[in-house]
């Protein structure tokens, strides 16, 4: 059986790298387009990158030559898929047009998450939102799709509190991020600013936290998106590490809860995601994890392959009812890794 | 007129090493004794430091030889005050005896600073509060005294909200903090736990920042503390940061507050110590920096030559009231710095 | 067939973790026993090991009580094989009592790394000193024997000089390392010391670059090592970085040689051993990186599984003739690699 | 006495802020222009930079609106004297013409460095060649003139070796530099790539440290310079340090050398500019410390305000003769306080 044609929106930046690196030997992908600015476009992808990732460059990707994101070009093209790790504002001038056009865009830019009608999915958390596409085609006219991700913050708060939320309703959470270097992309931070400091400012990036996980633990009720009613409060700040975003977190309930309940309600967590069979799909969302000092960056960020999400140290909080912390790597299931399982259970969906 | 002899109790440590710092060229206070552990006791100072200050060892310290811990030799030393920078578990054995044989204990140990008699003070916040003094000898038939200042996570807290619980009353806060390492004092971290990561856990560090702000933002009455009524939580963590914790506060006040009036309450803030004329006050307590991405450690730590608190990024919480953050110098203002401040306080009070 | 059962001593350490971790699974070898300090005897090994790996600490393994190094107590244990992570001192002392008693000691301790009948062996280089226990046992009247790899930054040196030695004769060198923390161990470089730092000292390990190298590249002859004639002269440094050591080395040749020949003599480089069936062998020793700004530790230190040396920026040297860097994993073939490969090269040797 | 105007081209880069913050309350100089790319001229100072010093910006300098470097406007302006942070590429067009205009220029751009009639200049090293200034006006017909100081990472090769060279003669020296990031500039090296990493390429860097100390080193003979007939080879590598450049060096002299007669030169070195009433001349040139383990980049970089060069660490070696390592801040007397004390020496010599 062939794999589908995919292409890769903003190839060379950091998020792009990510989705190559997954996307290499994926049982139902292949990479057959590689786009960039005009900077890049033209020449052999090996030749402009710097790549980042800690496994080799798949050579027969180096050799890809970079294709322009010229729109009026980008009609019947080899792929059926576009992956996008765009900046934003191009984000948002082309998705549209491409999903006009009849393709299906699952993206990481944040242009189109709060859409009305642009689904904004990680799997573990709400897959059924897949279905508002359907009202997306209907109310734009478009033969194709665009489905989101969610920005590499909101995702570990989340993962973390969907289960909380269906079980136990949560009300209120405060929650302060320590963000990796690489979710700014590349050059991204300068070093002068980052060596041994703490910059406790990310634009946009509270702004983010606080609306789209409304989104993602609302309901999506044809036609419309139904959000959750969860007043959140966002402190965010980058760190000088590499990879992960860790967020301390405190959650007030609905009700009372121990902290047995909420323990086990993690534990025995089974989105029903889980029973369909997603290639990307980690063998569980998230793992608690009982030391005193983790989950933490460094040693934690590649759990389950950097698709698990690490919570940890859930203890009694003096102002609202609750407090932990969990870490989620960013450029994994906080980027790519979702957008890829996005796209996976589109295809488990409808085909 | 001649100065007043001072001994330093763990002189060789993080802290012990900013006292000597400190002190140097001190128009009141004069190093004539340091003290240290078996280890180091019998040796000269600058054979057992290792020095991690940015200026130099004076060279009449490094001279001196320290001296060992024995209180059954510790009778009519020459120094009459001590700062202590001890271990807690020492501290707790010792300064009680050193306070009871006269001598004027002002400590950064932690083990005192919650008993019922010992003012625990930043002179900025409740210089009042060393009247407590009076009772403690009289509890204790001490014919020395006892004033601790607080942890170094606890000073940004405490110094940023004073003004605003006198001005609004303040009700709840969640703090999360982002510690430097020479908090944890040397060797302290080691760098492989630390280089490009985060630790989400300080040992007993969450306890002291949800206790210690309650009883200086309270007030003494004679003979008892009456501690605020706060509800505080925290998030306490390591990040690979040399100098300053950073901390991000969300707060709940009694009333509605404008932004206005707390930038103002800020700006006007006059602490009634800011008449007496203690040599180590800063010309301000606080500086509100109206920069988005400030306070940075590395650029602000040294603000007010480290006796300085600054603040920043005061905005709407969408749980609490207000959220801001907040830098102040660790092993400064945080720790010996305010010793001293202490014991300045103390002379300008009784002398 | 069954496994041949092997204790590590120092087990908890950096080096000792390293040895169980790459020992999980290994089809020869299999771990039976633990030894440790008296600090961490008697305890689980899960209970006291701080795991710095960055895959999970094996659950196995996690259970095993630590013995104590009671040379009392070690007489026809279950192991054949020990590995040792002792430190020198200690390992000076027990090392030649087990191989009396009759184990196959593979050290990567320097206490005996230049003994005159201790083989100090990296397969790649001198995999035919293997042969020297048999003089050591003679001498020494041994019933085991003691085998030695190297010191982490001898490492590069030697790997990348062996096949120039070989075909051009190497008379001069001088080295510059970059040495990452994890060589110093577990708690190690304290986090203060190296935080945006260079340490330019090591205790001991100029020496050590200086001399085991000339071991190694020279031959065993019964029943003595005669010394490979080279002058080396190093300067040793520490940076913060987690694991790699990058060394920058000039060479001077016995004759002019061209840029071509070291290239092709690193690139069609096979050493004898490479025909040997020893499960941990890379499949290269070296490979060199054409980049101009490669080998990099973060980018390149897991080049095949951290058992292999990655060399780079070959160019004229104005002084000797030419210089290079090289790059290799300091705690994989740095040291535990190593030594274990030394013990696959001893039984496909001798069994 | 009225200060004399000067101005500043790349004002508001790593080395322009240096410029700025070293010309603050100077006595001879004050800063009445500041010129920058399109990028930035016709806004104010203070609105485009990205303030990187320790020190506030100086609100008059903040004030002040940028101009554009547009050499058909710079005739007659207020300024006499122009310090030069300019990219080498634009300075290689400009520096010529505002020299021609009569304007004195300062430069750090090495665009010049080279040239057969531009002295480059550490005044400690060779304040006489300030004289070529004189062929070089009338070689090339110009009003001003042109004088450079040499690469961050020349400077301590060059200032540890002048008083050795003179004494001994120094024929070889194999250099290894670990290198700060403020010396790329700023945004400069990203953090992806440094953190944690050392990256062993810097762009044109080890040509300039084999070559500029051959100037400098060697004797200005009206009308021409006259090498140093010295070897240098450099290894150059970046390392995740804020400030300040460390280099190992190697070196072999003409004749056998004791360590005393070394330690005896540097200790006793009194070159002829100190006699000279330079205001930001340090109170020596070198200071050698004798500790084990320094000079170290965070703890020494300050030494003599930046002023200073460390030299540690003297001892054989085994290749050359002698091995030492050296660290000089590589913004102040590394870049712009140098240039400083070479316009310094111009009216001190001229005026």
């Amino acid at each position: 059986m062939s794999k589908i044609g995919v292409g890769v929106l903003g190839a060379a930046g950091m998020v792009g790298q990510r989705f190559l690196q997954l996307l290499q030997d994926h049982p139902m992908f292949e990479v057959v387009q590689l786009f960039g600015s005009d900077r890049t476009a033209g020449k052999k992808y090996g030749e402009v990158v710097r790549w980042q990732m800690d496994t080799d460059l798949p050579s027969g990707i180096s050799e890809m030559v970079i294709e322009p994101i010229d729109l009026n070009n980008m009609n019947n093209m080899d792929c059926e898929v576009l992956f996008s790790a765009l900046p934003s504002e191009e984000a948002r001038k082309v998705e549209p047009q491409l999903a006009q056009k009849g393709y299906k865009v699952f993206t990481n830019a944040s242009a189109l998450r709060m859409d009305p009608y642009v689904p904004l999915i990680i799997p573990f958390v709400n897959h059924d939102h897949i279905r508002a596409i359907e009202e997306q085609r209907k109310q734009y006219d478009w033969k194709g799709f665009v489905v989101a991700n969610p920005n590499c913050s909101s995702t570990p708060v989340v993962i973390s509190l969907k289960r909380l939320h269906e079980m136990f309703g949560v009300k209120k959470i405060i929650v302060t991020t320590l963000q990796a270097v690489s979710g700014a992309g590349y050059p991204g931070v300068p070093s002068l600013d980052i060596l041994g400091n703490v910059i406790p400012y990310i634009s946009g990036e509270e702004e983010k936290v606080e609306t789209e996980p409304l989104k993602m633990l609302g309901v999506w009720e044809k036609p419309d998106f139904r959000y959750a009613d969860i007043s959140i409060s966002a402190h965010t700040n980058r760190v000088p590490v590499k990879d992960g975003h860790l967020v301390t977190i405190s959650v007030e309930f609905d009700r009372p809860v121990s902290q047995q309940e909420i323990l086990d309600a993690w534990e025995n967590w089974q989105p029903p995601v889980m029973s369909m069979n997603l290639p990307s799909l980690p063998p569980r969302p998230l793992i608690y994890k009982h030391e005193n000092d983790r989950p933490q960056p460094v040693k934690d960020v590649m759990t389950l392959s950097g698709m698990g999400t690490v919570v940890g140290r859930l203890r009694p909080c003096k102002v609202l009812d609750w407090k932990y912390i969990a870490l989620a790597h960013n450029t994994i299931i906080g980027a790519a890794g979702c957008s890829i399982l996005n796209a996976e259970l589109y295809y488990a969906t409808y085909c």
